[in-house]
C-alpha cells in the first residue's frame, strides 16, 4: 500500500527533503518494547553524511517520538517519529526543477504527479527519507535483539574493492554494529574511502554491494508463494533508493552450480537440525529453516555527479545540458548499510508478529 | 497476504501436487477482456515438462475456467481456473515424508505446519502449482498485449552457457513468445539441452538465469518507497520456486560502474522523452520512466537429484541418507521462463489498474 | 480487497449462480484443524432452500474440498471448496438480462461491468454464493468451538413477529445450532412460517432481523480505530446480500439511553472481571472485553416478487414493466441466519490468528 | 490494517490525548488537489468542544501540514497533518489509570496492551484523535466537492428529540455544512441543547442518531461481496468512538416492509436512470446506483458521567466505586456529525480512486 509496509507490524513513511519534518509511523508493535533513544540516535548517526566522503549537508536528526511511547516503552498503539529538516537550502534546486536529473526520479515523478511533486532536493524521493526508515527500524532491531535475533550488514564491495567473507556470524554482526564504516576487514576502510574520494575529486560517484546476515530467526516463519520471506525482504529492500538487485544465499552464483553442489545437506548438531552449507541463505520454499538469513543488494553509484550531463527539460520538451550544483554524495553504500539493517528489522518484526501473535516481541 | 498477490487485480493460488485440483482465482480484472483458451493452453504447454530434459511426469493441464468468464470475455468478477492433477503416483513419495530433501521446503514446512502439511510430491510447495500461475498470467499477458504492452523472457544462461544479448526488444520478445526453448540465439538450444542431458545422465541438475523484457509500459506507474514497481515485481518473482536473486537494468554490474557511466542520459526522440541507455531497467525511483523494463532472475539448480544425499529424518531426529526415487527435472530454467512471463503480467495488470482505474485493461 | 476478506485468515469467494462451480478459498488457517464434512453439510443444509417457504430451486450442495485438507485435517495451506451448481435453468433469466430488477444489483452491475457481467440468476451477486461462504465459515465455526468459542444466530424478527430475548447464552446458542428454523421460542416457527407463506401467496416477500451471540471470546482482541472488531464484523456482514443495517449491544436503542443507564458497570465474578449489563455487546473501544459479543442485522425483504414492477430497460434506455418469472424466495431471513454464523466465524478466526499467532486455532 | 484505512487512498491515524501531537498521514491522494487550510479549520472548529454543551477542555487545533503539500496543492505523496495537544492536565487522570471506567476502553485496552497503554485522558482511544480524522477528511471532502460530490450530516435525533426528515438533499447538505449545530429544523437546536444541558446538570449524558447523505456519487462504484461500499463505509464508521449501529436507506425499518413496498422502482428522469424511492440508500449489491447514499449511525451517550459508578480496579482485581473528576462531554452527537462527514469523505475518495484511477480526484 504505497508508503505503508507490513501486515501485523506496519510502517508508514512520509516527508520531503525540504519539508518541515520527515517521519514514520510504526503501527502494531507489541506493547512493552523498550525504546532506547540512544540506540536510535546511534543508528541515525551511522546513516548520517559525515561531510567527507558524503554530502556536506549537515543533518543532526534530532528526532522526537510524539506518540506510542510512554515511560520509555511502546504502548502498542501507533508510534510516530518526527525528524525535523534542518540546513535546507532550497535555492540550490530551484533552477533544475524542470530539468530531469539522469537516473533520478524527476522525470518519472513528473509522469506520475504532473508537476505537483515537491522537487526540492528530490522531495519525497530523497535519500533523506531513509532517516525516518532508520529510526523506525532501530526500534524494531533493538526489539529483535532482546529476542536473540541479530542483524548486521557490511560493505561487501565498494568501487570494486572487496571486503572479506563473513566468518563467525554472530561475532561479525556484533562487530559491524560497533563500526562507523562497516567492513569486516579494517584494511578496506582506507581503500574504499580513498576510492570514494578519488571518484569525488573527479566529480564522479561509485556504488557497491551490501551483504546482510541475520542470526537467531526461528524456523517456520514466512509463507509459501506470494509472501515468501524472500518476497517480503526483497519488497522492502527495493524501497531503498539505489538498490538495483538482491540475492539470497549464493544468489546469482547458484545458477552456475550443479544441484549436487548447491544443495544444503541437513545434519544434526547439538540436538538441532542444521544445514552443513547455507547456499539457500536460511530460506527453503520461502520459509525460514533456522539457519542464518543471508542476502546481498546491489547499490548503484549515486546519480548526482559533478559533470555536465545530457538531459531534457520536460516542461519545454527540449534537450539540454545539466550543470549540477549543490550538495551530493560521491557514495552512499557505506551509509545505506544501516538503512538495510533497519529495513530488514521491520520486515522480520512483521513476519514474526504475524506468525506468533502481536505480543511475541514484548520481550 | 500469503497466497494472494495484488491490490486492484489480485491472484490467489491454491492446490497441492497430488490433490484433485490446483488452481487460481483472479479478482479485479476489467470486464470485457477476451479470454483466449488457445493462448492459455499454449502458455501451459510451454511450461509443461517435455519428458526429455524435464520430468517424465505427464501433465496435460486440461484446465477449465469455472467462474468469471461468459461468452469468452471476462465478466469483471472473480475468474477461477481449475487444473486437475493427473498421473499422480503418491507411492513414490510416501516413504520420504519425514526425510527432509535437501534444499526443498520439507523441513521448513514441518516447522510451520507441524506435520500436517501435504508432503506428497512437494504438496503446496511443488513447482506444479506454477501451472495455475501460468494460466492466470496468460490471461493478464494477453490483456496487456491488446494495450500494446509486450513481455518476453529468454534463458540468458543455463549450465554456464550464455545466450546473446537482447537486440531490438519488440522483435525479440515476439520471437521468444513463439519458441519452445526460449533463447535469442538458436545455437544455444542444442548446447543448453546437451548440458542439461549431461547433468541428468550424471544424476545431477543445473540452474540458470532468466532475463525478462517489457515494452510499452506507460511512464508514471509504480510508487515511491514501499510499493516501488521493483518492490512489486521482486515480491512476485521470489514467489516462483527456485528464484534466488533478481536484478533490474544493469543490476549487480551497476555496483561496479561510476555514476558517469551508469546514469541514463535523457534525450528526445520522435517527440518523446527517452533515455540513451537503460541501465536502470526502465525504473527511476520505483516508477516507470517509459523505457523498457528489464530484469533478470537467478534460478537455482533443481534440488531433486539422483545421488545419495546426507540429510535428517525430522520425526526420528536422526541423520540419514536420502536415496531418491521418483520423477524429477534435471533443469527447470527453460520451463520457468514462461512462469516468469506470467508472473510479470500479473504484477503489471495490478499496477496499471491501480494507476488508471479498473476499466483500463478492458481493451 | 474485493472478493477476499481477512488478514491472517483470508477467504476468497468466487462463482456465479449459473456457472459450473461456486466456491471459496480459505488461506491462513492453522494446520491440524479437524475438517468435519458432516458439520459442513449440516450447515449447508440449514442454508438450503426447503422448497416450501423458500425457492423451489433444488440445491444439493455436494461440495468437495480440493486442496488444503489431508486425512481430515487442515494442512495450513489454502483450502479450496467447490460446490457444483445443479438444476440450473438459464432460460428463466435470459429475457430479463437488460431489464433492471428493482432493488437487485442488475443496474449497479451494469454501471460497473458494462454489460459483460453474468446476469443469469443474479450471476456473482446471487445469494447462491453464500453457500460457499457457509462452507468456509463452517470450518472456522467448528475450529472455534474446539477453542470454547460458540456462535449462534436466531431470527429475532420476521414479518414483524418477534422471537423471545436471549436467555442463558450458551444454552440458547447450542439449541439454535440444532434447529432448522432458528428461533428461541418454538411458537414463532409456525407464526413466522405462516406469515412468509401468506406473503408468498400474495406474490410478495418479507424481511426480518437476525441476532447473533458469541460466547467465549478472549478479551483483548480487535484494534483501536480502523480495525475495531465492530468494523471488521460489520464489514463482513454487509457482504451478505440483503443486510441493510447492523447494531452491536443495545445498538440504535442505546442512542435514547442516558449514560448512567447505558454504561456497563464492571464487577468481579468467580475471580474474573465481567460487566453487570452488556449494552455494549462485548466490545469497548473496538476491542473485546471478555463479555459475549452481541449484534443484530436488518435483512430486507427479498427483492424478487411476483408482482409487476415499474423499471427500466437499460440497454434501450426506456421505461418498462417487469413481469417476473422463475424461482424466488418469499423470505431469506431464516436461511441467512446460518450465513451470519459462518460469516462471523471467519471474522473471529482472522482476528484471533492475528492476535495470538497462526498456530492458535490448531486446537 | 489496524490504524490505516484504505487501499488506493489510505489514512493512518496516530496520537494520544495527552501526547505531544495527534495526527494523520493521507497517502495516495491525487496530485494537484487544492488544500484549503480555512476549510480544514472550519471543520475542526465544528468538531471542537464549545465549553457549554461540551467539555470545557480548550482545543485550538492549530494544525500544521508537514508533508505532501506544496504551494497549497497536494503533491501526490503522503500528506501529514500534525495537531499539537494543548491544555493537557494529566493529573486529572493519573488516579484512575487502573480503575476501569465503565463503557470506556480502559479494561479492554488493559487486556490488549498489558498495562503499557497510555491511559491518560483515554490515550489513543480518546475522542480527541477524531480531530486528526476530521483534518484528513476535510481535505477529502473538499476534493469531492470539486467533483460535484457533496456530503452532509445532521443530528437526526438527540436525547429522544427528532429533527425533520431530509428534503431536497443538495440544499439541505449545503445548509448543514454552514451550521454549527447541524439540524435541518432550527427549532431543534434549542430543544436538543436544553436536553443536553439538563442531562449535564444531572451529571449524566445523552446520545443520538446521525444521518448522512451523499449526492453526486457516480454509479458503478464499490464491489460485490467483501468490499461492498456498505462494508467499506460501515468499517470506517465503527472506527468512530461511540458508534454502536449503522443502517443504510430504510435500514432496520426495511425489515418490517414487504418486498413490494421496499423495492425501489427504476424510472427515467431527464434521460438518466433513477429510482422512484431510495429505500436502499443508493446501493444495490454493494455498488452505487447513482442515487444519493443515505446512512444513519447510532451514537451512544458519552460514557463519562458525573455520578459514582460501580467498577473494578484491574490491577488490584477488586471491586470499587469510580468517583469521576476531570472534563467530560454531556453529549458528543452534535460534534460527531462532522467526524462522520470527514470519515465518509475518506471512504469515498478511496473507492473512487480505486475505480477510476489515482488521478481522478485531481479536479
Amino acid at each position: 500500500m504505497k508508503n505503508t509496509f507490513g501486515t501485523s507490524v506496519a510502517v508508514t513513511l512520509f516527508g520531503e527533503s525540504h519539508g518541515e519534518y520527515i517521519g514514520a509511523v510504526i503501527d502494531g508493535l507489541a506493547p512493552g518494547i523498550t525504546v532506547d533513544e540512544e540506540y536510535i540516535s546511534r543508528m541515525l548517526t551511522l546513516r548520517r553524511p559525515d561531510g567527507k566522503i558524503s554530502t556536506p549537508r549537515k543533518e543532526t536528526d534530532e528526532f522526537k517520538i510524539v506518540s506510542g511511547v510512554l515511560c520509555g516503552k511502546t504502548t502498542g498503539t501507533p508510534l510516530t517519529i518526527l525528524i525535523p529538516n534542518e540546513n535546507v537550502k532550497s535555492g540550490d534546486y530551484a533552477a533544475i526543477q524542470m530539468i530531469a536529473r539522469p537516473s533520478h526520479a524527476d522525470y518519472a515523478a513528473q509522469c506520475k504527479y504532473h508537476g505537483f511533486q515537491d522537487a526540492r532536493g528530490g522531495g519525497h524521493f530523497s535519500g533523506r527519507i531513509t532517516a525516518a526508515l532508520v529510526a523506525a527500524g532501530a526500534i524494531c532491531k533493538s526489539a529483535l535483539e532482546k529476542k536473540g535475533i541479530f542483524i548486521g550488514t557490511h560493505v561487501k564491495k565498494c568501487a570494486g574493492i572487496l571486503d572479506r567473507e563473513f566468518g563467525d556470524l554472530l561475532t561479525d554482526i556484533k562487530m559491524l554494529n560497533q563500526k562507523t564504516f562497516a567492513v569486516l576487514d579494517d584494511v578496506c576502510i582506507e581503500k574504499m574511502t580513498n576510492a570514494i574520494l578519488e571518484a569525488a575529486k573527479d566529480g564522479d560517484s561509485v556504488g557497491g554491494v551490501l551483504e546482510t546476515a541475520v542470526v537467531g530467526m526461528p524456523a517456520g516463519v514466512g509463507e509459501p508463494w506470494f509472501d515468501s520471506l524472500e518476497s517480503q525482504i526483497s519488497h522492502m529492500m527495493f524501497s531503498i533508493p539505489a538498490v538495483k538487485g538482491i540475492e539470497f544465499g549464493k544468489g546469482f552464483a547458484i545458477s552456475d552450480m550443479k544441484g549436487s553442489e548447491a544443495n544444503d545437506a541437513f545434519a544434526i548438531k547439538n540436538g538441532e537440525i542444521v544445514t552443513q552449507t547455507n547456499n539457500n541463505g536460511g530460506l527453503n520454499g520461502g520459509i525460514t529453516n533456522g539457519m542464518p538469513i543471508l542476502f546481498r543488494t546491489a547499490i548503484k553509484p549515486t546519480p548526482t555527479i559533478f559533470k555536465p550531463q545530457n538531459t531534457v527539460d520536460f516542461k519545454e520538451m527540449s534537450e539540454t545540458v545539466l550543470e549540477p550544483k549543490g550538495r551530493h554524495d560521491p557514495a552512499i553504500v557505506h551509509r545505506a548499510r544501516i538503512v538495510q539493517d533497519a529495513a530488514a528489522a521491520i520486515v522480520l518484526c512483521d513476519a514474526l508478529a504475524l506468525r506468533f501473535g502481536t505480543d511475541w516481541l514484548k520481550g
